[in-house]
């Protein structure tokens, strides 16, 4: 099996050597990774300007390709041709939870949304570091063997075409996590504000500020989930219709 | 009632202004937009910089303003507080269809979903211009008549929490459309290829290339419906869980 790994974080991110590590037993495996941090930059495909490919070396020595595009166009690229037939494509680990309508912004997981649209199986892995103190840096080894954990079972129960799998990992030893549950997506609470400052020059200029977004904790999500201590992984779907909405809406007198 | 009227197209669009032009008859309008092109852009929120905001004209001599941040950006910064309360939000009209899977893709699309995610209902427009010969500009006199038309009945029927409201209108006179019908989103056919070139200094670089996307005409989706000239509506959802999906990996050992 050859599993292609990639991130949004760029290709030097301690969690993609994570990942590119714990995926190694499974397959053969290409590490193909932004050369910067594309974080929160949605489903970019590069379409108006053409892209550079490097080889370079990740921490621990192993190969990988880079490149000026975004987390889209890295998965693209390989699946295009670039590198040989691809089986399975990886995404992250991200140092931040993607849950609730994290989903939408996520570079992590339009990486492997980009996957599933060209018809390879795509997962996407999130650490919730953002529970851990700010001051010391992000341990990837409980995730990383998760992650191998998870691909394996996934791979085992075969439930891949079409769906976008999404992986967040709680913050603890691999001891402390209750388990890992299939959950649906939940509810995000942004708390973004303006914040209006002035320059040296006397113009104004905006930052989207506020607090750290929070989230409905409700039994059976993502969101919950995470809180509790569990693993969460939740199927996520490119139809986005609202088949609700959709059937009360025909009824609607539309001239 | 305020509308905000947006796009991902720049502010100099034409079918940011036939799109603005058409909702003055419905309330007040202001228009916010990217002060340049970011088609393709995805779901973008801009945290690692600051945004400038200016003041700016459009080609009818009306006000509006404009940001050096992404669609989305030109959503948040008017419902966090640059104007006073937003009722709806609408955006395009995007001069190419927006169907299948392209709207996870879109700015089009992902403008109307952060102002749903911010809770103010959400509507996007697009216009399948791809079909019209290349060597005439676009007319969006006649999607201009369909979006106010449209926003009417939307807002007459009231489902709109919650949901983003896909537009798609055929290039066609109003007279030539079919009608306007409720749909679910179909299947695109991406044809995108890898195109090898060598710089004039021997290096190699790559461009996303290939043929445009088709699409699966089915009956009853997006993409059949423009295919046979109606005005085609999708109720979309930002819980995009994949429940039958989740059902089955309940069942499955995990441990």
């Amino acid at each position: 099996m050859h599993i292609l790994v990639t991130n949004d974080d760029g290709v030097q991110a301690p969690g993609l050597l994570a990942l590119a590590q714990a995926m190694r037993p499974l397959g053969d495996v290409t590490v193909f990774a932004p050369d910067r941090n594309w974080s929160a930059s949605g489903h970019v495909k590069t379409l108006e300007r053409p892209l550079r490919v490097q080889e370079t070396m990740l921490a621990d020595g192993t190969s990988a390709f880079t490149s000026d595009g975004a987390p889209s166009d890295c998965v693209a690229l390989p699946l295009l041709g670039y590198v040989d037939k691809v089986d399975l494509v990886v995404s992250g680990i991200n140092p931040f939870s993607n849950i609730g309508h994290d989903v939408t912004y996520s570079g992590t997981v339009t990486a492997a949304m980009e996957a599933v649209i060209a018809g390879v199986p795509g997962i996407a892995f999130s650490l919730a570091s953002e529970n851990k103190p700010a001051n010391v840096p992000a341990d990837y080894g409980p995730a990383g063997e998760i992650a191998g954990l998870v691909v394996k079972k996934i791979l085992e129960g075969g439930l891949l075409e079409g769906v976008v799998m999404n992986v967040n990992i709680p913050y603890l030893s691999v001891d402390s996590m209750k388990g890992i549950i299939v959950t649906r997506q939940g509810l995000r609470v942004y708390r973004d504000a303006l914040d209006r400052r002035v320059d040296p020059r006397g113009r104004p200029y905006y930052w989207i500020g506020g607090e750290a977004p929070t989230g409905v904790e409700e039994e059976g999500t993502d969101v919950g989930a995470l809180a509790s201590g569990y693993v969460s992984i939740t199927p996520l779907q490119l139809d986005l219709t609202n088949y609700k909405a959709m059937d009360i809406m025909k009824s609607w007198e539309w001239k």
